[in-house]
């Protein structure tokens, strides 16, 4: 199905361009446990929000019930009528042919491979339909609405359990020849191991700045001499305690925004995007950023990067997918 | 001067847009030591070419006089009536405003800062005249006729004495913020220094793959023992020998290409680009490519990169700049 363009029903060209004015656009955050709605006005006002529990949810068609489910719940609590429903945005976790409307593939959580979700969507739904990659989301949250409004050109970094990258250049995504873009977690750096990694597995620097690699080069380190953390310590548990020096943590941490530094002066030495807009509850924690930005300070380049936390937080992909949903409305 | 609109002479509205169509632009080749120029038909074939020698001048008023000079011998040599030059397209190798027309600063063999070019050739010459930074031009001649006609997104690297890239992505240059995006001779990879670098000075990707990088370690190494290469050899030179195994040449060529894979891998990782073009008398040399080809080929990756040499040779700034003026000349 990849790369292939999936027919597109006629909802998409029975609205006038200027209806989105009168109307109404959902967005939805997909995610391997939660799936997030937010219903938004023409100018992307959020009015109602919903969620739901996808644990242990594997099949497209029973999210995208859901979602129709989900959409109702907001339509009633808003007090709106289904007509005023104008097209939906959505995010999955994984590589997204946003041509073809196709989720590629995701993580195991979701363990989708080539589900044309855009398909499935009008289909249920009977409104026009786009979606794309979260973290590619996220980064057009942030530009439309969030730490990088008003920027021509910046990068998100999203780190959690690992690492991903959505880029814009000119103001427009970069989403790569086979929608792979931003697999910085991969990047190969000083003082990390350079051997090559299978596909799923996490990455070299993934393993140094991503939440499950510093949690178990935490506990490969703890004893109980050392730190008064508990052996089952969390990425963020861990920074929040570097704050003595030659600690554990505060090795953790210095290992972690070194490597994470060298990363971003290679992208910025690449793409010279001044701004770096940071998210994910690892990527956001101050300790990182702060330690981060000195490292990167140190450098005495023609153009400085800036790190900045996110400042739409957990909201940046549904943020996105209402920006999307709202192109997609005025287009169609 | 940076940053700041430069007043545009009336020359630029003077030529109707069907005009290019019966008319010649001239593609114009800046460096350190030698002046290229060509005169091209409105479908960029070379009719004539022209080149002085540069040595030893800094004042971009010569520079620009010479230019002049060259265009009357390239419309004698073509019988080609002076009123039928719709435009120039000229690349300096230096960081270049591309909006104001302004070359914000070269190595030291130019030495320029702030000249603006654009202006001073649309005052010389009486024609529309746009300017870019030389890698950049040479991205744009393989993807406008050479290794890269036909996609969108690419990466042209320029390996002589020094390293950078120039990159086309959705079909269009990355220039930065601030003119310099592709200056990837500073990238920070495993097993090379990193420790900060004055600006000026040679980065670390560059000590490493860069010919002046491999000259020096060459002398470094030497010792009439282990080779019958002479001390004063060239990278092209050392990597001819580089056949036998152990040898110095062997290791400097492993070095280098591992190095020069990694860089691309993580280029590749970010960008997403299949196509990497390789320019320079280093960056060409066939033992280069095919190792670093292998080193890339040993990485399990999603995207796979493949590495192409350059077809324009030395011509691809060149054919760059032509068509540069044919676009400038279009739209002027």
């Amino acid at each position: 199905m990849t790369k292939q363009q999936i027919a597109v029903p006629n909802v998409h060209n029975s609205q006038s361009n200027s209806d989105i004015q009168e109307g109404y656009v959902v967005g939805a955050d997909i995610g391997g446990t939660n799936l997030r709605l937010a219903l938004a006005d023409h100018e992307g006002k959020v009015i109602a929000r919903w969620s739901a529990s996808t644990a242990g949810i594997r099949d497209a068609n029973i999210v995208v019930n859901l979602i129709a489910q989900g959409i109702d719940h907001l339509l009633q609590q808003a007090s709106i009528p289904r007509s005023a429903l104008r097209a939906i945005g959505a995010g999955a976790p994984g590589v997204t042919d946003t041509d073809a409307g196709v989720v590629i593939a995701t993580s195991y959580l979701l363990g989708w491979r080539n589900v044309p979700l855009r398909q499935l969507l009008e289909t249920a739904l009977g409104i026009p339909a786009a979606i794309d990659n979260d973290v590619n989301l996220a980064a057009l949250g942030e530009h439309s609405a969030g730490a990088a409004a008003g920027t021509k050109d910046f990068v998100f970094i999203a780190i959690g359990t690992g690492v991903g990258a959505g880029i814009i250049i000119n103001g427009q995504l970069v989403r790569g020849s086979i929608w792979c873009a931003g697999e910085i977690g991969y990047m190969l750096l000083p003082g990390i191991p350079d051997a090559p990694v299978e596909r799923g597995q996490p990455g070299a620097l993934e393993g140094v700045i991503g939440g499950e690699g510093i949690r178990t080069y935490w506990q490969a380190q703890w004893t109980e001499a050392i730190t008064t953390l508990p052996k089952e310590a969390t990425a963020t548990q861990i920074f929040d305690h570097a704050t003595e020096e030659n600690s554990l943590a505060a090795q953790i941490l210095d290992r972690a925004a070194r490597t994470f530094a060298y990363a971003i002066y290679n992208t910025a030495l690449m793409l010279n995007c001044p701004l770096f807009v940071l998210g994910g509850g690892v990527g956001m924690h101050p300790a990182l950023i702060e330690a981060t930005q000195k490292f990167l300070d140190q450098r005495n380049t023609r153009a400085k990067s800036r790190l900045a936390p996110s400042s739409l937080g957990a909201d940046a992909q549904l943020i996105g997918a209402i920006h999307l949903a709202l192109q997609t409305a005025a287009i169609a």
